[in-house]
């Protein structure tokens, strides 16, 4: 088997690749070729950790595997990442592990990869200012991301923590597009696109701060309680997911289908609009949702890209086990 | 990290060693230092593979992770095990990856142990004829850790394949025992103890089977629909399991509480008994049943007593993740 380290994973997979994979696995998932197992999540009472895993099958691209690892506060403290993960990948014909990869970066990219999809397939295609909400470590990969989708030509941002909104303002230098730090109303006012990315457990983007034609991807929530935005956001937008049962339990759309603006029957899987067997937008005044949560499918088909990449270049170590 | 290959384990860990980290654990659980996370396990759709895992945490050993892998009933044409498992280690006070573990050959030796476990606290202080139902790969196994238990003079078996018994009789002289080829009558009237260790859908050992004072260790239920004894026995013994709320959903008890001969609340998690929190046998008339599902905590407790052993001899291979 192979070991990839987190350390060569930057150099192995681009922005580009992480795309490509995404996309390609919503679009299984939509055909029923890919299907995410049950999620485990667990808070282990000790150095108050979450740990758990993702896992699932890709039968198209022969790929199995989980996503293991979680969040341990304390980490950075000690100058490690607070989030670790670490994706092991098994051969589908034997069940023998395949590959161990550092999943760290990979997911940083793998969730900044599914705003972009979804920013390719439902924002309106004359966008031109892109807006964060959340200025966190996240925050830059979904950025880099995002800008590659349309020919943004501002970014403008607004974190709870302002003085965190540098970050948004560096990241944004590296494509040579101006940032503005603005209000929240100001953010919904001038944005085309908005990606939220914030650990909120509040609606902070409120419906009225919403234009129509507005494309928002709320990458944010993924666990029960969490929130980003107005849940009446969805009563007047067309929603779309990465995956249908995950919003409903643990994504955005919670807390809209708690409040019966919408019903899980009204979500559409982003992977069906790839397909072309859903529509995606369907006018320049439609607000569009997309709803990601993130699914142990996207670390594994970013992990395989990587382990490709690995062994071509020579940089994946082999271990017999 | 350390890698721990397969080809290892045999010369790392003992089955004596597996016994005290199986025993060490079931304490663990039982005192509420060490719990199982809930059980994934899915047929995916592709070489009729079921894979899966199964993970926890122990608190009291700080070993937290999980143990990956599956059934593939085409990999034995191919010369390959069709159990195939591979264990992750992760540091609980970081949740990065500390070790990877081939899991094949321990696999067997901590079902092997959990048997042990409940011979040692169970089963009658004179019992001198050790009875097998089942002789396929694992009752090998069973059969060696079984032995050390009591001062065992002979071995009885019975298997629903006769040829296959002469594995069983060969397990049986390594230790200069006797072993007689017996009817599932004559092994319930012979034996004083009795491991089922078998892939049966239905049950092979009735209730006319079984003498007062027999101890039973159940260890091939491990899924819905498996049966390998007579509900009845269940109502006139006492009922003891490594993980209840497992016995009752995918073990043995699954048949004996559906029919109603006992309830969840009837069964003594085996861990308390070896906390002396709970009593063991109470009479030499008594049965005793022991319902062996196979929880992660097992799987983990025995790979890192592996690891440390690698470590220490110096055949853990170091790499950099």
């Amino acid at each position: 088997m192979f070991i990839v380290p987190e350390k060569e994973i930057a150099g192995l997979v681009s922005a580009d690749q992480c795309f490509e994979a995404v996309e390609a696995v919503f679009a299984a998932m939509a055909r029923g070729d890919a299907y995410n197992f049950p999620v485990i999540r667990e808070a282990i009472g000790h150095a108050e950790a979450l740990y758990g895993f993702k896992s699932g099958f890709d039968r198209a691209g022969a790929v199995l595997g989980l996503k293991s690892g979680g969040y341990w506060p304390g980490n950075a403290a000690k100058g490690r990442t607070n989030h670790q993960s670490t994706v092991v990948l098994f051969d589908p014909d034997s069940g023998r592990p395949a590959a161990l990869v550092g999943g760290n970066l990979l997911t940083a990219l793998r969730t900044a990869a599914a705003s972009a999809v979804s920013i390719r397939y439902l924002a309106r295609s004359d966008a031109r200012v892109l807006g964060m909400l959340g200025a966190g470590h996240q925050s830059a990969f979904q950025l880099r991301a995002a800008v590659a989708q349309r020919r943004f030509e501002k970014i403008v941002g607004w974190n709870y923590h302002p003085e965190m909104l540098p970050r948004l303002a560096e990241t944004a230098a590296e494509f040579g597009l101006p940032f503005e730090a603005v209000s929240l109303e100001d953010l919904g006012a001038q944005a085309d696109v908005i990606v939220t990315i914030s650990s909120s457990f509040s609606a902070q983007l409120m419906d009225a701060h919403v234009r129509p034609g507005t494309h928002l991807a709320c990458m944010g929530t993924d666990t029960k309680g969490k929130q980003e935005i107005d849940p009446a956001i969805f009563a007047r937008a067309r929603v779309f997911a990465d995956e249908i049962a995950q919003s409903v339990e643990i994504g955005e759309a919670q807390h809209a289908v708690a409040a019966e603006f919408i019903a899980a029957e009204d979500i559409v899987e982003i992977g069906a609009v790839i397909n072309g067997t859903a529509p995606g937008r369907q006018s320049d005044d439609e607000i569009t949702v997309f709803d990601g949560t993130g699914v142990g499918l996207q670390d594994l088909a970013v992990a395989a890209r990587a382990v490709a990449a690995a062994r071509a270049r020579g940089v994946a170590v082999e271990v017999d086990l």
